[in-house]
């Protein structure tokens, strides 16, 4: 886990006290339940809730002895809680406690992730509807193809934020259930009714069956589904970092006063903030594989995930949450340039009116081979020209007879205003926000 | 594509023939729904419904010199339909009908995949049915832990395999999506009714914002599911794998007459079905990068993720599709060995009992550090006994003082029966098959 | 294999009919080996020599029925050789033909790899030679930095794929072994002196400890190699790709008269083949993971590693292979437009000196801080003008008291001669070129 | 990074005291450099050298304000050199200073890898000779095959990881380059004798090309050379988890007194180090993917590499080093059982030496396919056997007609004698030890 690249509020669940804490929650919850059961006396169920405490430098001390850490926390409540602690997790196994606390733990973290789609989403909206018709040139391939609006841009990064939160619930849910099933899964030495009450109390489901440890295809599931969400936050920084190019620089990351762009050079205003979004999101997905090859663990269980989670639960999450905090900063702020995005519209000279004129020559009686021989010839003109202008496409076709025998001046003309190309503009906003 | 693991229902999506098809079909669609709107004469429509045809020699003729392929495509088209043919594809882009063409091949791939999604869970219930009371040793670490049954193991895996089915059926709707939007997605020169009835007409959604293509967030969820997928067959390959090893035996695929397992060595009977799944998996796991590093296409498009989906599109689902139809054979045909599973499992001595002697020395009072302690210290023993028998841990917990002076002979041979650890397979069944 | 990213030399390498060929001259070789040593007689060696054939489709036939490859593939051969053939593969197993086989074929494909590199080598060389002095902004972040030359782009390109040969003469050496050892790799029945003379013949070395396989850390070596060179491919093609965006448009793939850019808009110059590569480059890389996934096979050998090999082997050379020589013509054809290279040079009113500003003001007594903000603050205002022309950064800082205190207008304008940046350029290139 | 996982000696590297003073020791090197070519003030050096400092918490202070590290470093440095530091950094840019910088981290951090690889040689070796003729079964698909040695696994072993030791000396070379050549790698600002200078000093060479960064193709190759150690390392790991299951006990993980296997089962010995081995090969090798995704940065540099590699510098190389030393002491103090180890052999009622009653049939003049047929027979009634006993496919042999019509008894109880596999044991071992 990298420092810069985390919030408090995502940190705070992955802390040996905050593992600690839930540890202690689940076996406080299991002894109420079992006391409910009659299994232990009351008192000891009472006892781990009034007087249920740990310390977490006593916890290490103790497993570096017994090298076991579940039994060095129980230890370590024992202390606190006195004699009764011995009805403590009666025929559970330590990864009863672990694998539920990781259940918990994802959960949590996904409410937060939820927190910063949100956000995102919320920005997204706020700038879309903003810049709803400011027009902006479409490009495929990175070469001008016919006007868009900057609004619209936007709307399709909600749309696909937008999925990114349904996954995100889907993964939740996925990941929120709860095994206390004892040593493989048997419910041998403890009632599993036990692990229902449990699970209810945490806001989870019993895992239908678990074998010792909850099956590993949810986690795999559920960090693939951060792998995505790292995609499109990816998706999102890289357009940002194409429309601050010096050349384009159609939209700009918020650059404050004080601040240095480059030790050498003062000139500079970078994108920096989305180029690491892109690597954060590197990072995010690289947690994808290891989950998928935790899956086939031996038998009832081995514990070669452990290590795995122990990196990527904490990494992927906090990184994903910071990531999806500063694309949320940067589209709040971003600084957009409606003058240049119309000066590089109209920088191939009205060629991105090419298709219109296209259909209206077929329109006309022209074969489409034909139309689009014509078409071709005229915008290569354009291309070649480097002086160009923004009216050289329309002049050449007004002065290329095959065209004209076809369509009129007048009809040509008319081929070239923007409006035509936003007038279903509303129609997909109407999709994406319901407004 | 590798055609040894193919099987002919899959590899038929992926033919040429059957591309050019989807695409002679979204592109009759539309002309339908455009002549219905009034926008090109209904005798179009007509024409293409009653002699669309292609060729796909000529198609790829033409390509050769046109180098594009849905231009060489509607060439050849139109060489069919005859001269209406101009109306085809009328404010369309190419994208329009090869990335709703990948939807709809996506989206049958999936209900094949979930017809072997159904036969492997079939098998696994049926079998799990069959040795619903089988007892068997449960392995932690691959060391034995606590007895089991062998359709627990399978049940297991069902539920494992029946998450999948719903990961599948999300997979299904999350791609199946239509899009008629044209050059960037502004629906410029194409009403966005027509997206929405050819969409309606192939069972499929439009979806909200394409810019061109359809957005890749949705294809990398796709493949991120196939994954999974993979990991649970890699999951359940792995079992049988390490149940039909020489000292365990307890599972064997089925071996017929006439195979040689080894062309050295007349006497092997190898795993070889489960050995590939497992590599299989490693295959169509190797799709999930590639489909998250597609997501973040510049601007309103780059051609980048096309070469990536030419290779993982009928990899993926063509190798997944082989394994889940291979996986349910060797489920369907696995030889159980049940008197080597109670073989095993008494092979160490009654050791699987430890925790019960554990909790019931606990029970009697005896601290819990304490009883373990006691009972590790008689489990050693048995450990280190080369010649250890079934009886040898409760002979020695009877001979040793301190756990006799808290357990009687009785009480200790009440802890070694095995129906102890079964009480709950039915709850857990229950679970699983509601039933 | 995608057909259409293929060349047919590399193809070759992996039709059935090539791999039964490398069988037969390892049998073949193995069998003049035993001969020598009279462990076979001589007139087989030579039987297998002279009459050793196959037949593609009976080995099929033959497999079909027993199972087995290498026994079906014996049984065709023997068909041919007659009684004499049963002297072949005394005391070998199938896995020594099956892995020597594949280093063969990886030995092949290195040799055709080396050659695609080479090619490439040449490409950048001679364009680097070419434009050794055209001038061109360097960008760092997507915004323009100091000036450069193309020349210099070009030779880093050059020294990135240098090292790209080395490493796949390093892989190519890696993979060159030859394992005939038996069914675990202990010479049981066969003299390690065959495998050392056969090893030699093929111009390769005998694998130190192979275990009826040569161990897959050289497969997960080589196809790393591999996804190091695709990830090359990707650095240059993003290159090109930035560098023919619209609004750049420094250099252009080569587009032929016939071109259709677009089915839509004809106006359309696409940089599709850069947009492939980068694809091809993820696909290509995708076999680097499962690689390393088979290097932990099951004691003396698993079989999973196989049918990631019959999917990777040949896909990650062929592809590297189609994208290798794609890459080249691309480089070879590349329109290059110095002009428009200066003109975006200059687009940013001559910013691209500031740091020479800022050096100049600090060798002129000023504090680094206060140089830093001089220059700062006068490069904004250039960056806030948008209708900036070339010499303003210059003028603005002629005008500013702080800057002209410190710097004479000679000394200013001294600061924003281009030749300046190019002192070092011969230098460089003596470092690439050796010249 | 994960604390539990890591060894002081590597973590040290990645300190932001350790950085921060590789940067001073860059700075002065250059400095001196710049000195000695009479660029700076001889004073300037000296000062450098003699009172160069720096304050870990100033620097993070005086980030937070100007959002910049290197020049917050730089100006902490100033705090203590004085007036002289102005000199310092002299036409440099930061990534000179950070990419040299890292280039000596993951220098030094090989080395100390390097240091790991051969402590798990040592040990390799040591209990390879220790075990160089302990018989044990050598297994093909998990299946038994043809006995081997406990020591020639561990050969095959150290062979493997000599290989890598061979990687990783490659990898640091790749690694071992020093950049510092200004703002785009012109020169423009410093003289290229100044990199040629530092990267002597600091035991490097100049990078030939850097474009602000040193290109990543070497950080590409860095990491896949880890992932491929990691990869041996599972490979190792699962072999020992392999030979630990309690039906096969060949070898087990050394276990403390005190120590605990399981909080429920008191009886538990785990492999928990080789499954935890496993695991953090994962990890490592989740490093190699982004790793390839950071070549293809945009033009002369973006800054996305940088923090990937925050992650994945310190992580992969702590874990690696970690795990080195984790391995090496479970080979160290690996519990091996040769009597286990033969008891297992035997366990198949002789069929390991299947292959030489084949070979000596057809050497008695039966043909192969026959001679499979016969051997195969009396093998599968050994399988079929579950209360088989050792010599029990010796007497099916004696007993069937075909077979002792071909062979005598005596003949064929000379077929079952173990030392026939092992006699060229001593030349694997010449291969791999050289005596």
């Amino acid at each position: 886990m990298i420092p810069r690249y985390a919030r408090p509020e995502m940190t705070a669940i992955w802390t040996p006290k905050a593992r600690y804490g839930v540890w202690l929650e689940i076996e406080t919850l299991a002894a109420e339940a079992m006391a409910e059961l009659d299994i232990i006396p009351k008192e000891a169920a009472i006892a781990a809730r009034e007087r249920g405490d740990f310390d977490v430098d006593r916890v290490d001390e103790i497993e570096r002895e017994v090298k076991h850490d579940v039994i060095a926390f129980l230890t370590s409540v024992a202390e606190h809680v006195g004699e009764e602690a011995r009805f403590l997790h009666k025929g559970m196994t330590s990864s009863d406690v672990l694998d539920t606390c990781l259940a918990v733990q994802l959960k949590q973290a996904s409410d937060i992730l939820l927190g910063g789609v949100d956000r995102v989403l919320a920005a997204l909206e706020k700038r879309a509807i903003e810049h709803k018709m400011t027009p902006t040139i479409g490009r495929s391939h990175g070469i001008h193809a016919e006007p868009t609006t900057f609004g619209l841009k936007l709307a399709g990064f909600h749309a696909q934020m937008q999925r990114n939160r349904e996954r995100l619930e889907v993964a939740k849910k996925e990941i929120s259930t709860c095994a206390i099933s004892g040593a493989v899964g048997t419910f041998a030495n403890i009632d599993p009714r036990i692990e229902e009450m449990v699970a209810e109390r945490l806001g989870m489901v019993a895992e239908p069956v678990s074998t010792q440890v909850i099956p590993r295809d949810r986690h795999a599931a559920f960090f693939s589904a951060l792998g995505v969400i790292a995609s499109t936050i990816e998706n999102i920084a890289t357009e940002i970092r194409h429309l601050q190019r010096t050349e384009v620089l159609e939209a700009e990351e918020f650059f404050s006063a004080g601040q240095k762009g480059s030790s050498a050079m003062p000139h500079k205003r970078n994108p920096v903030l989305t180029e690491n979004l892109t690597g954060l999101a590197r990072l995010v997905r690289s947690s994808v594989v290891p989950a998928l090859e935790n899956v086939a663990l031996w038998h009832e269980r081995d514990i070669s995930h452990s290590s795995v989670e122990r990196g990527i639960g904490p990494d992927a999450t906090i990184h994903l949450d910071f990531a999806l905090h500063r694309l949320a900063g940067v589209i709040e702020n971003l600084v957009i340039y409606p003058d240049n995005m119309l000066a590089n519209l109209n920088r191939l000279g009205g060629l991105h009116n090419s298709q219109r004129v296209l259909l209206a020559l077929v329109e006309a009686g022209t074969s489409r081979e034909d139309a689009y021989r014509l078409v071709q010839r005229n915008a290569m003109r354009v291309w070649d020209n480097p002086n160009r202008t923004e009216g050289d496409f329309m002049n050449y076709l007004k002065g290329d007879e095959e065209v004209s025998s076809k369509l009129s001046d007048e009809k040509i003309e008319s081929l070239f205003d923007l409006g035509y190309h936003f007038k279903n503009v509303d129609h997909v906003f109407k999709r994406v926000f319901g407004k």
